[in-house]
Protein backbone atom coordinates (compact mmCIF):
# COMPACT_ATOMS: atom_id res chain seq x y z
CA UNK A 1 0.00 0.00 0.00
CA UNK A 2 0.94 3.84 -0.63
CA UNK A 3 1.78 5.77 2.01
CA UNK A 4 -1.80 7.53 2.86
CA UNK A 5 0.38 11.22 1.41
CA UNK A 6 1.11 9.69 -1.69
CA UNK A 7 -2.45 8.11 -2.64
CA UNK A 8 -4.64 10.04 -5.27
CA UNK A 9 -8.31 11.42 -4.09
CA UNK A 10 -9.73 8.45 -5.61
CA UNK A 11 -8.00 6.24 -3.79
CA UNK A 12 -7.97 8.37 -0.69
CA UNK A 13 -11.62 8.24 -0.66
CA UNK A 14 -11.87 4.58 -1.36
CA UNK A 15 -9.96 4.11 1.70
CA UNK A 16 -12.07 5.85 3.86
CA UNK A 17 -15.63 5.13 2.25
CA UNK A 18 -14.50 0.98 2.84
CA UNK A 19 -13.91 2.52 6.64
CA UNK A 20 -10.16 1.35 6.37
CA UNK A 21 -9.65 4.50 7.07
CA UNK A 22 -11.42 6.63 9.91
CA UNK A 23 -8.42 9.30 11.23
CA UNK A 24 -8.49 12.34 10.50
CA UNK A 25 -7.14 13.07 6.62
CA UNK A 26 -4.56 15.62 7.49
CA UNK A 27 -1.45 14.64 5.60
CA UNK A 28 -3.30 12.56 3.25
CA UNK A 29 -3.40 12.63 -0.62
CA UNK A 30 -0.59 15.61 -0.52
CA UNK A 31 -1.29 18.74 -2.43
CA UNK A 32 -4.93 18.08 -2.80
CA UNK A 33 -7.23 20.09 -1.87
CA UNK A 34 -9.28 19.15 1.28
CA UNK A 35 -12.70 21.22 2.40
CA UNK A 36 -14.93 21.33 5.71
CA UNK A 37 -18.78 19.59 4.88
CA UNK A 38 -21.68 21.12 6.34
CA UNK A 39 -25.08 19.49 5.21
CA UNK A 40 -28.49 21.71 5.45
CA UNK A 41 -32.00 21.25 4.45
CA UNK A 42 -32.98 22.98 1.21
CA UNK A 43 -35.15 25.68 2.83
CA UNK A 44 -32.08 27.02 4.71
CA UNK A 45 -29.82 26.20 2.02
CA UNK A 46 -30.26 29.94 -0.24
CA UNK A 47 -29.83 31.72 3.04
CA UNK A 48 -26.88 29.74 3.83
CA UNK A 49 -25.17 30.48 0.25
CA UNK A 50 -26.03 33.71 0.56
CA UNK A 51 -24.46 34.09 3.72
CA UNK A 52 -21.27 32.82 2.09
CA UNK A 53 -21.57 35.26 -1.12
CA UNK A 54 -21.48 37.80 1.45
CA UNK A 55 -18.78 36.68 3.70
CA UNK A 56 -16.53 34.92 1.59
CA UNK A 57 -13.56 35.10 3.61
CA UNK A 58 -15.32 33.66 6.64
CA UNK A 59 -17.09 31.22 4.38
CA UNK A 60 -15.02 30.28 1.01
CA UNK A 61 -17.19 28.18 -1.05
CA UNK A 62 -15.35 25.54 -2.71
CA UNK A 63 -18.55 23.51 -4.14
CA UNK A 64 -22.15 23.19 -3.63
CA UNK A 65 -24.35 20.23 -4.73
CA UNK A 66 -27.69 20.17 -6.00
CA UNK A 67 -30.31 19.10 -3.74
CA UNK A 68 -30.86 15.54 -3.11
CA UNK A 69 -27.55 14.66 -5.27
CA UNK A 70 -25.06 13.75 -2.32
CA UNK A 71 -22.62 14.46 -5.52
CA UNK A 72 -20.10 17.68 -5.63
CA UNK A 73 -19.72 17.57 -9.59
CA UNK A 74 -17.14 20.60 -9.65
CA UNK A 75 -14.79 19.13 -7.68
CA UNK A 76 -14.93 15.50 -7.38
CA UNK A 77 -17.23 14.23 -9.48
CA UNK A 78 -16.27 10.12 -8.82
CA UNK A 79 -17.32 10.75 -5.11
CA UNK A 80 -20.29 10.33 -2.49
CA UNK A 81 -20.58 13.01 0.31
CA UNK A 82 -22.57 10.32 2.07
CA UNK A 83 -19.67 8.03 2.89
CA UNK A 84 -16.39 9.91 2.01
CA UNK A 85 -15.77 11.44 5.19
CA UNK A 86 -13.88 9.50 8.09
CA UNK A 87 -16.63 10.61 9.99
CA UNK A 88 -19.19 12.94 10.31
CA UNK A 89 -21.21 14.92 13.36
CA UNK A 90 -25.59 15.04 12.94
CA UNK A 91 -26.70 17.83 14.76
CA UNK A 92 -30.55 18.09 15.85
CA UNK A 93 -31.52 21.51 16.62
CA UNK A 94 -28.61 22.94 17.37
CA UNK A 95 -27.48 19.98 19.40
CA UNK A 96 -24.65 17.00 18.71
CA UNK A 97 -27.15 13.91 18.12
CA UNK A 98 -24.42 11.90 16.98
CA UNK A 99 -21.17 10.85 15.65
CA UNK A 100 -21.04 8.52 12.85
CA UNK A 101 -18.74 7.36 9.71
CA UNK A 102 -21.59 7.01 6.70
CA UNK A 103 -24.61 9.27 6.77
CA UNK A 104 -26.82 6.89 4.43
CA UNK A 105 -29.73 6.67 6.81
CA UNK A 106 -29.76 10.48 7.23
CA UNK A 107 -29.55 11.02 3.61
CA UNK A 108 -32.25 12.85 1.83
CA UNK A 109 -33.81 14.77 -1.75
CA UNK A 110 -34.12 17.59 0.48
CA UNK A 111 -30.51 18.16 1.31
CA UNK A 112 -27.82 20.44 0.28
CA UNK A 113 -23.87 19.54 1.21
CA UNK A 114 -21.94 23.00 1.07
CA UNK A 115 -17.63 22.47 0.99
CA UNK A 116 -15.92 24.90 2.38
CA UNK A 117 -12.19 26.02 1.91
CA UNK A 118 -10.08 25.19 4.59
CA UNK A 119 -6.48 26.44 5.83
CA UNK A 120 -5.06 23.42 4.77
CA UNK A 121 -4.21 24.65 1.44
CA UNK A 122 -3.01 28.31 2.65
CA UNK A 123 -0.66 26.38 5.42
CA UNK A 124 0.66 24.40 2.46
CA UNK A 125 1.31 28.20 0.71
CA UNK A 126 2.72 29.64 3.45
CA UNK A 127 5.19 26.96 4.15
CA UNK A 128 6.89 26.67 0.66
CA UNK A 129 7.32 30.17 1.46
CA UNK A 130 9.33 30.00 3.98
CA UNK A 131 6.87 30.60 6.36
CA UNK A 132 7.45 28.83 9.99
CA UNK A 133 3.63 27.58 10.97
CA UNK A 134 4.07 27.09 14.84
CA UNK A 135 0.90 25.63 15.51
CA UNK A 136 2.34 22.62 13.50
CA UNK A 137 6.10 23.33 15.24
CA UNK A 138 4.54 22.72 18.53
CA UNK A 139 1.92 19.88 17.23
CA UNK A 140 -1.21 21.50 18.51
CA UNK A 141 -4.79 22.81 16.98
CA UNK A 142 -4.25 26.38 15.04
CA UNK A 143 -5.60 28.68 18.25
CA UNK A 144 -9.29 30.25 17.38
CA UNK A 145 -10.96 33.27 18.97
CA UNK A 146 -14.58 34.90 18.38
CA UNK A 147 -14.06 38.71 17.21
CA UNK A 148 -15.83 41.41 18.01
CA UNK A 149 -16.39 41.61 13.92
CA UNK A 150 -19.91 41.06 13.24
CA UNK A 151 -20.51 39.07 9.85
CA UNK A 152 -22.76 40.37 6.87
CA UNK A 153 -26.38 39.14 8.26
CA UNK A 154 -28.57 37.01 6.14
CA UNK A 155 -31.90 36.11 7.40
CA UNK A 156 -31.33 34.20 10.22
CA UNK A 157 -27.56 33.82 9.88
CA UNK A 158 -25.63 35.77 11.66
CA UNK A 159 -22.77 36.32 14.90
CA UNK A 160 -19.43 37.12 15.22
CA UNK A 161 -16.41 36.14 12.93
CA UNK A 162 -14.55 33.61 14.13
CA UNK A 163 -10.61 34.08 13.92
CA UNK A 164 -7.61 31.59 13.34
CA UNK A 165 -4.12 32.93 14.24
CA UNK A 166 -0.67 32.10 13.55
CA UNK A 167 2.53 34.19 14.64
CA UNK A 168 5.29 34.94 12.84
CA UNK A 169 7.82 38.19 12.35
CA UNK A 170 7.01 41.75 10.95
CA UNK A 171 8.96 40.78 7.28
CA UNK A 172 6.86 37.17 7.23
CA UNK A 173 3.81 38.83 7.55
CA UNK A 174 4.19 40.81 4.72
CA UNK A 175 4.92 38.08 2.60
CA UNK A 176 2.01 36.29 4.40
CA UNK A 177 -0.61 38.89 2.89
CA UNK A 178 1.10 38.35 -0.62
CA UNK A 179 0.87 34.85 -0.84
CA UNK A 180 -2.65 33.95 0.65
CA UNK A 181 -4.21 36.97 -1.39
CA UNK A 182 -4.11 34.36 -4.17
CA UNK A 183 -6.15 31.97 -2.72
CA UNK A 184 -9.19 34.07 -1.54
CA UNK A 185 -11.40 30.71 -1.92
CA UNK A 186 -9.71 29.44 0.86
CA UNK A 187 -9.69 32.24 3.42
CA UNK A 188 -7.44 34.88 1.21
CA UNK A 189 -5.59 37.66 2.77
CA UNK A 190 -5.54 38.17 6.81
CA UNK A 191 -8.52 40.30 8.33
CA UNK A 192 -5.64 41.63 10.85
CA UNK A 193 -2.63 42.41 11.86
CA UNK A 194 -1.42 43.16 15.01
CA UNK A 195 -2.68 44.37 18.63
CA UNK A 196 -5.85 41.38 19.13
CA UNK A 197 -7.83 43.51 21.20
CA UNK A 198 -8.13 45.75 18.43
CA UNK A 199 -10.64 42.98 16.92
CA UNK A 200 -11.96 42.02 20.35
CA UNK A 201 -9.30 39.27 21.62
CA UNK A 202 -8.64 40.40 25.05
CA UNK A 203 -5.98 37.67 26.12
CA UNK A 204 -4.47 35.60 23.48
CA UNK A 205 -2.75 33.05 25.24
CA UNK A 206 -6.54 32.13 26.07
CA UNK A 207 -8.14 30.86 22.07
CA UNK A 208 -11.97 30.20 22.47
CA UNK A 209 -11.15 27.00 20.04
CA UNK A 210 -7.99 25.09 19.17
CA UNK A 211 -4.76 25.39 21.64
CA UNK A 212 -2.71 27.87 22.99
CA UNK A 213 0.81 28.68 20.41
CA UNK A 214 4.05 30.20 21.60
CA UNK A 215 4.38 33.66 20.51
CA UNK A 216 7.81 34.58 19.78
CA UNK A 217 9.58 38.33 20.35
CA UNK A 218 9.57 39.97 17.57
CA UNK A 219 6.50 37.97 16.44
CA UNK A 220 3.02 39.69 15.63
CA UNK A 221 0.07 37.65 15.64
CA UNK A 222 -1.54 37.18 11.93
CA UNK A 223 -5.41 36.59 12.26
CA UNK A 224 -7.11 35.09 9.25
CA UNK A 225 -10.92 34.82 9.02
CA UNK A 226 -11.91 30.85 10.14
CA UNK A 227 -14.07 28.09 8.60
CA UNK A 228 -15.53 27.97 12.16
CA UNK A 229 -17.53 31.02 11.56
CA UNK A 230 -19.82 29.44 9.07
CA UNK A 231 -20.68 26.33 10.93
CA UNK A 232 -20.94 28.57 14.57
CA UNK A 233 -23.47 30.75 12.56
CA UNK A 234 -25.64 28.37 10.98
CA UNK A 235 -25.88 25.95 14.56
CA UNK A 236 -27.17 29.28 15.56
CA UNK A 237 -30.09 28.93 13.97
CA UNK A 238 -31.05 25.44 15.54
CA UNK A 239 -31.75 23.81 11.95
CA UNK A 240 -33.67 20.62 12.56
CA UNK A 241 -30.49 19.00 11.32
CA UNK A 242 -27.33 19.75 10.12
CA UNK A 243 -24.37 17.49 9.83
CA UNK A 244 -20.91 18.50 9.37
CA UNK A 245 -17.05 16.70 9.03
CA UNK A 246 -16.04 15.95 12.59
CA UNK A 247 -13.31 18.07 13.25
CA UNK A 248 -10.21 17.20 11.17
CA UNK A 249 -11.78 14.82 9.43
CA UNK A 250 -11.78 16.38 5.98
CA UNK A 251 -13.61 15.71 2.28
CA UNK A 252 -10.51 15.29 -0.33
CA UNK A 253 -11.41 17.07 -3.62
CA UNK A 254 -9.74 16.50 -6.80
CA UNK A 255 -8.36 19.38 -7.33
CA UNK A 256 -4.95 20.62 -6.15
CA UNK A 257 -4.33 23.37 -3.93
CA UNK A 258 -2.60 25.61 -6.77
CA UNK A 259 -5.62 25.43 -9.05
CA UNK A 260 -7.24 27.77 -6.50
CA UNK A 261 -5.05 30.33 -6.84
CA UNK A 262 -5.97 33.21 -8.44
CA UNK A 263 -2.83 34.32 -9.70
CA UNK B 1 -25.19 71.52 -11.50
CA UNK B 2 -22.05 68.84 -11.04
CA UNK B 3 -21.37 66.88 -14.70
CA UNK B 4 -22.65 63.49 -14.55
CA UNK B 5 -19.66 62.12 -14.36
CA UNK B 6 -18.54 64.51 -10.88
CA UNK B 7 -21.68 62.83 -9.39
CA UNK B 8 -21.34 60.57 -5.89
CA UNK B 9 -23.54 57.65 -6.54
CA UNK B 10 -26.30 58.63 -3.95
CA UNK B 11 -26.32 61.66 -6.36
CA UNK B 12 -26.55 60.28 -9.32
CA UNK B 13 -29.19 57.70 -8.05
CA UNK B 14 -31.57 60.43 -6.85
CA UNK B 15 -31.16 62.07 -10.45
CA UNK B 16 -32.57 58.70 -11.59
CA UNK B 17 -34.97 58.18 -9.29
CA UNK B 18 -36.75 61.70 -10.15
CA UNK B 19 -36.74 60.32 -13.53
CA UNK B 20 -34.48 63.48 -14.21
CA UNK B 21 -32.41 61.06 -16.17
CA UNK B 22 -33.37 58.17 -18.36
CA UNK B 23 -30.35 58.00 -20.56
CA UNK B 24 -27.37 55.22 -20.45
CA UNK B 25 -25.11 55.28 -17.00
CA UNK B 26 -22.12 55.23 -18.53
CA UNK B 27 -19.49 57.76 -17.58
CA UNK B 28 -22.08 58.52 -14.47
CA UNK B 29 -20.09 58.72 -11.00
CA UNK B 30 -16.75 58.14 -12.70
CA UNK B 31 -14.73 55.47 -10.56
CA UNK B 32 -18.05 53.96 -9.13
CA UNK B 33 -18.62 50.37 -9.69
CA UNK B 34 -21.56 49.93 -12.01
CA UNK B 35 -23.66 46.48 -12.21
CA UNK B 36 -25.94 44.54 -14.42
CA UNK B 37 -29.62 43.53 -13.02
CA UNK B 38 -31.30 40.36 -12.58
CA UNK B 39 -34.42 39.71 -10.74
CA UNK B 40 -35.82 36.57 -10.19
CA UNK B 41 -38.51 34.94 -8.01
CA UNK B 42 -37.50 33.30 -4.82
CA UNK B 43 -38.27 29.60 -6.15
CA UNK B 44 -35.39 30.54 -8.80
CA UNK B 45 -32.84 32.31 -6.34
CA UNK B 46 -31.14 29.44 -4.99
CA UNK B 47 -30.08 27.74 -8.48
CA UNK B 48 -29.37 31.31 -10.35
CA UNK B 49 -26.88 31.95 -7.17
CA UNK B 50 -25.48 28.55 -7.07
CA UNK B 51 -25.03 28.92 -10.98
CA UNK B 52 -23.18 31.84 -10.45
CA UNK B 53 -20.77 30.47 -8.00
CA UNK B 54 -20.21 27.84 -10.20
CA UNK B 55 -19.55 30.23 -13.53
CA UNK B 56 -17.90 32.93 -11.24
CA UNK B 57 -16.19 34.63 -14.51
CA UNK B 58 -19.48 34.47 -16.34
CA UNK B 59 -21.58 35.36 -13.29
CA UNK B 60 -19.89 37.60 -11.15
CA UNK B 61 -22.13 38.77 -7.93
CA UNK B 62 -21.57 42.10 -6.82
CA UNK B 63 -24.58 41.86 -4.03
CA UNK B 64 -27.77 39.90 -3.96
CA UNK B 65 -30.94 40.99 -1.58
CA UNK B 66 -32.91 39.66 0.60
CA UNK B 67 -36.22 38.09 -0.46
CA UNK B 68 -38.56 41.18 -1.19
CA UNK B 69 -36.05 43.51 0.54
CA UNK B 70 -35.05 46.07 -3.08
CA UNK B 71 -32.51 47.37 -0.51
CA UNK B 72 -28.73 45.95 -2.26
CA UNK B 73 -27.38 46.11 1.45
CA UNK B 74 -23.36 45.26 1.02
CA UNK B 75 -23.04 48.01 -2.35
CA UNK B 76 -25.68 50.84 -1.60
CA UNK B 77 -27.38 50.41 1.90
CA UNK B 78 -29.76 53.70 0.67
CA UNK B 79 -30.56 52.70 -2.64
CA UNK B 80 -33.59 51.84 -4.20
CA UNK B 81 -33.46 48.83 -6.49
CA UNK B 82 -37.25 49.74 -8.22
CA UNK B 83 -36.65 52.83 -8.65
CA UNK B 84 -32.86 53.55 -8.70
CA UNK B 85 -31.69 52.42 -12.60
CA UNK B 86 -32.95 54.73 -15.65
CA UNK B 87 -34.59 51.98 -17.56
CA UNK B 88 -36.12 48.23 -17.15
CA UNK B 89 -37.24 45.52 -18.74
CA UNK B 90 -39.70 43.13 -17.94
CA UNK B 91 -39.69 39.47 -19.29
CA UNK B 92 -42.60 37.20 -18.93
CA UNK B 93 -42.25 33.68 -19.65
CA UNK B 94 -38.82 34.36 -21.67
CA UNK B 95 -40.22 37.28 -23.29
CA UNK B 96 -40.04 41.12 -23.77
CA UNK B 97 -43.50 42.52 -22.07
CA UNK B 98 -42.32 45.76 -20.82
CA UNK B 99 -39.81 48.47 -20.86
CA UNK B 100 -40.41 51.12 -18.30
CA UNK B 101 -38.32 53.42 -15.36
CA UNK B 102 -39.28 52.20 -12.50
CA UNK B 103 -40.60 48.55 -11.57
CA UNK B 104 -42.46 49.44 -8.32
CA UNK B 105 -46.07 47.76 -9.62
CA UNK B 106 -44.09 44.77 -10.32
CA UNK B 107 -42.15 44.10 -7.23
CA UNK B 108 -43.62 41.74 -4.75
CA UNK B 109 -42.40 39.86 -1.45
CA UNK B 110 -41.31 36.83 -3.68
CA UNK B 111 -38.42 38.66 -5.40
CA UNK B 112 -34.62 38.54 -5.29
CA UNK B 113 -32.55 41.32 -7.12
CA UNK B 114 -28.97 39.98 -8.39
CA UNK B 115 -26.40 42.52 -9.11
CA UNK B 116 -23.93 41.51 -11.63
CA UNK B 117 -20.00 42.98 -12.13
CA UNK B 118 -19.99 44.80 -15.43
CA UNK B 119 -17.09 45.02 -17.83
CA UNK B 120 -16.34 48.79 -17.31
CA UNK B 121 -14.66 48.24 -13.91
CA UNK B 122 -11.96 46.07 -15.68
CA UNK B 123 -12.10 48.92 -18.64
CA UNK B 124 -11.18 51.67 -16.64
CA UNK B 125 -8.51 49.42 -15.11
CA UNK B 126 -7.19 48.60 -18.67
CA UNK B 127 -7.07 52.18 -19.61
CA UNK B 128 -5.52 53.25 -16.56
CA UNK B 129 -2.47 51.07 -17.62
CA UNK B 130 -2.58 52.30 -21.44
CA UNK B 131 -4.54 49.59 -23.30
CA UNK B 132 -6.68 51.21 -25.56
CA UNK B 133 -10.17 50.26 -25.90
CA UNK B 134 -11.24 49.48 -29.64
CA UNK B 135 -14.82 49.72 -29.37
CA UNK B 136 -14.41 52.79 -27.15
CA UNK B 137 -12.49 54.52 -29.82
CA UNK B 138 -14.90 53.73 -32.21
CA UNK B 139 -17.66 54.38 -30.29
CA UNK B 140 -19.73 51.16 -30.81
CA UNK B 141 -20.99 48.59 -28.44
CA UNK B 142 -18.33 45.70 -27.22
CA UNK B 143 -18.94 42.77 -29.62
CA UNK B 144 -20.03 39.57 -28.33
CA UNK B 145 -20.40 36.31 -29.26
CA UNK B 146 -21.72 32.77 -28.62
CA UNK B 147 -18.76 30.40 -27.86
CA UNK B 148 -18.66 26.32 -27.85
CA UNK B 149 -17.66 26.61 -23.96
CA UNK B 150 -20.68 25.06 -21.63
CA UNK B 151 -21.78 26.79 -18.61
CA UNK B 152 -21.67 24.69 -15.29
CA UNK B 153 -25.45 23.59 -15.93
CA UNK B 154 -27.09 24.24 -12.34
CA UNK B 155 -30.77 22.54 -12.50
CA UNK B 156 -32.35 24.23 -14.93
CA UNK B 157 -29.93 26.47 -15.42
CA UNK B 158 -27.77 25.68 -18.54
CA UNK B 159 -26.34 27.04 -21.97
CA UNK B 160 -23.28 28.10 -23.83
CA UNK B 161 -20.69 31.07 -22.37
CA UNK B 162 -21.19 34.34 -24.11
CA UNK B 163 -17.62 36.00 -24.78
CA UNK B 164 -16.74 40.16 -25.33
CA UNK B 165 -13.90 40.49 -27.12
CA UNK B 166 -11.05 43.48 -27.33
CA UNK B 167 -8.62 43.68 -29.58
CA UNK B 168 -4.98 44.38 -28.71
CA UNK B 169 -0.94 44.07 -29.12
CA UNK B 170 0.01 40.32 -27.84
CA UNK B 171 2.22 42.62 -25.36
CA UNK B 172 -0.81 44.30 -24.17
CA UNK B 173 -2.95 41.01 -24.02
CA UNK B 174 0.07 39.82 -21.13
CA UNK B 175 -0.82 43.12 -19.24
CA UNK B 176 -4.35 42.48 -19.18
CA UNK B 177 -4.00 39.42 -18.12
CA UNK B 178 -2.14 40.71 -15.02
CA UNK B 179 -4.69 43.36 -14.79
CA UNK B 180 -8.04 41.57 -14.83
CA UNK B 181 -6.80 38.95 -12.69
CA UNK B 182 -6.84 41.37 -10.04
CA UNK B 183 -10.66 41.97 -10.28
CA UNK B 184 -12.43 38.54 -10.08
CA UNK B 185 -15.60 40.17 -9.15
CA UNK B 186 -15.84 41.72 -13.12
CA UNK B 187 -15.38 38.61 -15.07
CA UNK B 188 -11.38 38.71 -13.93
CA UNK B 189 -8.48 36.86 -16.43
CA UNK B 190 -9.37 36.38 -20.31
CA UNK B 191 -11.20 33.06 -20.54
CA UNK B 192 -9.30 33.08 -24.62
CA UNK B 193 -6.92 34.60 -26.08
CA UNK B 194 -5.77 33.97 -30.60
CA UNK B 195 -7.53 32.11 -32.47
CA UNK B 196 -11.34 32.44 -32.53
CA UNK B 197 -12.55 29.06 -33.79
CA UNK B 198 -10.82 27.48 -30.67
CA UNK B 199 -13.70 29.02 -28.74
CA UNK B 200 -16.34 28.34 -31.61
CA UNK B 201 -16.04 32.01 -33.43
CA UNK B 202 -16.63 30.96 -36.97
CA UNK B 203 -16.50 34.80 -37.69
CA UNK B 204 -15.00 37.72 -35.78
CA UNK B 205 -16.32 40.44 -37.92
CA UNK B 206 -19.77 39.07 -36.92
CA UNK B 207 -20.13 39.22 -33.16
CA UNK B 208 -23.58 37.55 -32.20
CA UNK B 209 -24.78 41.10 -29.95
CA UNK B 210 -23.14 44.67 -30.11
CA UNK B 211 -21.27 45.44 -33.15
CA UNK B 212 -18.08 44.17 -34.73
CA UNK B 213 -14.72 46.67 -33.91
CA UNK B 214 -11.50 47.05 -36.26
CA UNK B 215 -8.41 44.00 -35.52
CA UNK B 216 -5.41 46.06 -36.80
CA UNK B 217 -2.52 43.77 -37.93
CA UNK B 218 -0.20 42.30 -34.86
CA UNK B 219 -3.50 42.57 -32.74
CA UNK B 220 -4.74 39.71 -31.32
CA UNK B 221 -8.34 39.08 -30.11
CA UNK B 222 -8.53 38.90 -26.59
CA UNK B 223 -11.97 37.16 -24.67
CA UNK B 224 -13.78 37.37 -21.47
CA UNK B 225 -16.74 35.65 -20.52
CA UNK B 226 -19.55 38.22 -20.35
CA UNK B 227 -22.45 39.15 -18.05
CA UNK B 228 -24.47 38.87 -21.31
CA UNK B 229 -24.16 34.95 -20.54
CA UNK B 230 -26.37 34.77 -16.85
CA UNK B 231 -29.37 36.72 -18.65
CA UNK B 232 -29.38 34.68 -21.49
CA UNK B 233 -29.17 31.01 -19.26
CA UNK B 234 -32.26 32.69 -17.12
CA UNK B 235 -33.94 33.38 -20.16
CA UNK B 236 -33.42 30.09 -21.31
CA UNK B 237 -35.44 28.64 -18.11
CA UNK B 238 -38.53 30.81 -19.16
CA UNK B 239 -39.41 32.45 -15.75
CA UNK B 240 -42.84 33.55 -15.54
CA UNK B 241 -41.50 37.03 -14.58
CA UNK B 242 -37.72 38.26 -14.85
CA UNK B 243 -36.66 41.97 -14.35
CA UNK B 244 -33.43 43.03 -15.79
CA UNK B 245 -31.82 46.37 -16.52
CA UNK B 246 -32.19 48.21 -20.18
CA UNK B 247 -29.03 47.96 -22.07
CA UNK B 248 -26.60 50.24 -20.81
CA UNK B 249 -28.91 51.42 -18.17
CA UNK B 250 -27.43 50.05 -15.10
CA UNK B 251 -27.03 50.08 -11.69
CA UNK B 252 -25.02 52.58 -9.51
CA UNK B 253 -23.25 51.42 -6.62
CA UNK B 254 -21.59 53.04 -3.20
CA UNK B 255 -18.41 51.08 -3.95
CA UNK B 256 -15.11 52.65 -6.15
CA UNK B 257 -13.46 49.99 -9.07
CA UNK B 258 -10.94 49.62 -6.55
CA UNK B 259 -12.21 47.90 -4.08
CA UNK B 260 -13.34 45.08 -6.40
CA UNK B 261 -9.11 44.40 -6.70
CA UNK B 262 -8.17 41.27 -4.52
CA UNK B 263 -4.53 42.55 -4.75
Amino acid sequence: MHYPSQLNPDEARKLIRSQAWDKPTAGMANGYIQANLAILPKDLAFEFLLFSQRNPKSCPIIDVTEPGSPVPMLSAPNADIRTDLPKYRVYKNGELAEELSDIKSYWNDDMVAFLIGCSFTFEEALLKNNIPIRHIEENRNVPMYKTNIDCAKVGRFEGPMVVSMRPMTEKEAIRAVQVTSRFPSVHGAPVHIGNPEAIGISDILQPDFGDAVTINDGEVPVFWACGVTPQAVAMHVKPEIMITHAPGHMFITDLKNEELSIL
